[in-house]
């Protein structure tokens, strides 16, 4: 295998973990947001707040390390904040 | 280059990264420790827990890439928290 086509796996690997990660507070946010209606958790805010920190220094630390492009992991970023200000949005709206 | 030689580069890169912000964790904790006997900062404490999530989620992410031996990544890591244990039990001494 040459050195492009390893790098190219590495890449789509790192990808991968990053989306995976990804997937699992987005899920966290479409359950919240479910439950808006029936109940609301004090503590769902601060566990996402720091999934996101967390899932930041991942992607910060993909890029660093050359297995993703900066644009790719700040679209990524974009799209979990986006989602979290709508549910933010929602929650303020039921209090 | 080959593909060996190139995953050994990018290994040493990512080490290198981790090992960077190990060490202003490490700075962190010195400065407190430093400052022990003059002032307490209330948020250091916070501040320190959410800098050593963030790098643990900065490990656990480099070695599922592959590009951290588990071992090492679970030793850095260690180190850290030892640190942090020692800085701690000093904090609670002098409360």
């Amino acid at each position: 295998m040459s050195s492009s086509e390893f790098m190219e796996q590495l890449n789509q690997k790192a990808l991968s973990l990053l989306q995976g990660d990804a997937d699992k507070i987005e899920k966290l946010i479409e359950v919240q947001m479910e439950n808006l209606a029936t109940r609301k958790c004090p503590l769902y805010e601060e566990v996402l707040d720091t999934q996101m920190y967390g899932f930041s220094r991942e992607v910060d630390f993909a890029v660093r390390a050359g297995l993703v492009h900066e644009a790719i992991g700040k679209e990524i970023l974009s799209k979990l904040e986006r989602n979290l200000a709508v549910l933010y949005e929602a929650l303020n709206v039921k209090e």
